[in-house]
C-alpha cells in the first residue's frame, strides 16, 4: 500500500498511531482506523482531502457520535486544527489558503479557486463546536467570509465557484460537467462530459439545503434531477457501479478512467439516496439505495485487512491496491457512513 | 469519434480536407489521413502536439520524403507556421510562447515551462529547412535562444529543464520520472514512480546526441541504461505491452491508467530499437524490435477505419475509440513511421 496519506499527516499532526487513514466498515463498529503505512504527504488543507478533511471528521464524531467521544480523537482533531491555523495562509496577513503544503507547514501551492478557503473554514467551524473554543470558530468565520467576497464581488478574484443548477441541461434530463457562465451547454466533448459521481455528491447537498429552506421544488429538483437522473445514466448495467465519467451523447470520454468505478461517487450515492427516502418516503428510492449498497459493499471494503479499496476496473476487478493516495484520505468514506447512520436514525425514527 | 484534433486545427489554419489527422499504416504508405470528424480543439502550439506538431510533421515529411513531396503538404506547414508566427506570443515583445490558443487564436494558458517555446523552435525550424524561407529560421533561434537563456541563466524564469541523465538512478538500472534538482532519489510513491515510454523516448534522444557527438559511452548509456532496462521493467510479460507506469519497487503506483498500454511509448519503443540497432547491430535488439512491433501493429491500428487507437486495458481490450484527444494528436505515429523507415534505410544500406 504505498502513496497513502496515513502516516506522515498524522504523525506531523500529533494524531495518535493508527488515527491517520481512513475508514473502514467493520466488525469494530462504524468508524475503523487502519495501522500505520509508508508515506506521501504533501498534500494537506485543500481538496484532496489532507488535514481539514480529517479535522471535520474527528471533530464530527467526537461531537456527535457516543461511541466516538474518545479525548485522543477530540486532541487530533485540534492539533491538525492548529496546524491549519499556523500554516494553510502563506501570508497571514491575507486570508488566502494553500491548496498544497509540505511536511514543514510551507506552502507547495496556491491556488486561485477559493476551495481551500471554504475546505478549510468547514473544518475549523466543526472544531470549534466540538471543542467550544470561540477562536476556532472565528477562523472558519473570517475565511469563509473572504472566500465569499471573492466569490460575488471580484470577477477577478480568485475564482467563482459554479452554480450547481446551472449543470442540469437538456430539458433537465442531464447534469453536465462543465458549462458556460451563461449556463449553456458547450460544444464538443468537455460540454458534453458527465460525472455521475459529482452530479449525486451535489444532489444530496441541494437537497440538504433545499430541506432546510422548506422548499419542496428545490427538493424534488435535487432528487430527480440530480440524484436520479445522474444514477439511471451513469449505472454500467451490465457490470453494475457507477462509471467515472461517460457522455451525454453516448461517444467515448476522453478520460482515460471514464469506465472505472471509484470509490467516492459510491459513498455520495449511499448518502444521496437515503437522503432522498428520508425525504419522500418512497420505497424505490430504497430499492435503488439497496442496489448501490450491495455493489459498494461487495466491492470496495477489503475483506481481510478493512478499509475500502478506491479503484475498480469496468469489470469490478481491483485496479489499484492503494487505499489512500493523492485523491482518497479520511474523508469521503466515514462522512457517508456517519451521514448514512444519521439518516437512518432519522428514518426509523418515523415522518 | 468525439474529442478528435482533426478538422478545428486543419480548418483553422487552411490545411486540405482531411489534411488535419494523425497517421495510420495503410496501404496506400507509410502516411494515411483520416477523414474530419467533431472538433475539440484549444491546444495548439504546447504539448500535447497541435499545431507545432503537424508544422513539423507536415513540412520534414515534404523535404525528407520523395513521395510526400507534395505542394498542399507544403502550404499547410506554412499556413501553421505563419499561424504560429503571428498568434503563439501572447505579447509579440516577448519571446514567451502560449501552451494553448483559443481557435481566434488568442492565448489560452501560458505555462512557466520552456516546453512551448521548444516546440515552436522546432517545426519554425523544419519549416525553415522546407521552404528555404530564413524569416522561418530566425524565429525559431530567436525562440530557442529566449528558452535556453531561461534555462541556464534564470532560476527564477520559466522553469529549468530536467536534465534526463539525472534520472538514471539504483546503480544505473533504474530510470525514474521524478528526482530531486541535486539527482537524488526522491521519497515515497512519486520518487518509486517510473515511466516506460518516456524513458525509452529520452533514450532514442540521447543515443542520437550521443552518436553525433561521437560518444560511445554515453551511447551505450542511452541504450542500456534508459530503453533496455525500461523495456525490460515496463513489459507487461503475461499480456504484453508497455505499462504506462510502475513502481520500482513492484508496489502500485497511485496514477489510475498504470497498467493501462498507451499507443505513444509503443511508437516511441520502435524508434528506440531500430536506433539502437542501427548503432550497435545486435541481433538481440532486432529481436526486441520485432516483439514490440507485433504487439504494436496488432493492437494499435485499426484495420477498418486506419489510424492507431490510442488507449488500451492491460489485456489489450480497446479501453477509448477516439483517435485523437488531448493528448493524441498528429506526432508520435507518424514521426516514429518516418523515423523508423529512415532507420531502416540506414541499416539496409549497411554499416
Amino acid at each position: 500500500m504505498p502513496g497513502s496519506p496515513e502516516g506522515a499527516g498524522a504523525r506531523m499532526l500529533g494524531f495518535p498511531p493508527g488515527m491517520g487513514g481512513g475508514a473502514g466498515v467493520g466488525t469494530a463498529g462504524l468508524l475503523r482506523t487502519v495501522s500505520g503505512r509508508r508515506v506521501l504527504c504533501v498534500r494537506l488543507p485543500g481538496f484532496p482531502p489532507g488535514t481539514w478533511g480529517k479535522v471535520w471528521v474527528y471533530a464530527r464524531l467526537y461531537r456527535s457520535v457516543p461511541r466516538f467521544r474518545r479525548p485522543e480523537l477530540l486532541e487530533a482533531a485540534r492539533a491538525g486544527g492548529e496546524f491549519l491555523l499556523r500554516c494553510a495562509r502563506p501570508d497571514p496577513r491575507v486570508p488566502k489558503a494553500a491548496f498544497a503544503l509540505l511536511r514543514d507547514g510551507r506552502a507547495a501551492k496556491v491556488q486561485r479557486s477559493v476551495f481551500s478557503e471554504c475546505f478549510c473554514a468547514l473544518a475549523l467551524d466543526e472544531l470549534g463546536r466540538a471543542t467550544g473554543n470561540a477562536c476556532y470558530e472565528a477562523a472558519a468565520r473570517e475565511g469563509l467570509e473572504a472566500a465569499e467576497r471573492w466569490a460575488r464581488e471580484e470577477p477577478n478574484g480568485p475564482g467563482r465557484p459554479p452554480l450547481l443548477r446551472l449543470h442540469l441541461q437538456r430539458g433537465r434530463t442531464a447534469v453536465l460537467e462543465h458549462v458556460s457562465q451563461d449556463g449553456l451547454e458547450l460544444p464538443g466533448s468537455l460540454g458534453r462530459l458527465q460525472n455521475p459521481g459529482h452530479a449525486i455528491e451535489a444532489g444530496w447537498m441541494l437537497l440538504l439545503h433545499a430541506r432546510a429552506r422548506g422548499d419542496m421544488a428545490a427538493a424534488d429538483e435535487a432528487i430527480d434531477g440530480f440524484m436520479l437522473g445522474p444514477l439511471d445514466a451513469g449505472w454500467d448495467s451490465p457490470h453494475g457501479g457507477l462509471l467515472a465519467f461517460h457522455d451525454a451523447d453516448g461517444l467515448c470520454p476522453t478520460q482515460l478512467e471514464w469506465a472505472m468505478k471509484l470509490w467516492w461517487p459510491h459513498a455520495e450515492a449511499l448518502v444521496a439516496l437515503l437522503a432522498a427516502f428520508a425525504h419522500r418516503r418512497d420505497p424505490a428510492l430504497l430499492r435503488r439505495f439497496e442496489q448501490v449498497a450491495e455493489f459498494t459493499f461487495q466491492r470496495f471494503p477489503d475483506p481481510e485487512h478493512g478499509e475500502w479499496f478506491g479503484y475498480l476496473n469496468r469489470d469490478s476487478s481491483l485496479a489499484l491496491s492503494i487505499k489512500g493516495g493523492p485523491f482518497k484520505g479520511c474523508f469521503h468514506v466515514p462522512r457517508a457512513l456517519y451521514m448514512c447512520e444519521e439518516l437512518l436514525n432519522e428514518i426509523l425514527a418515523g415522518p
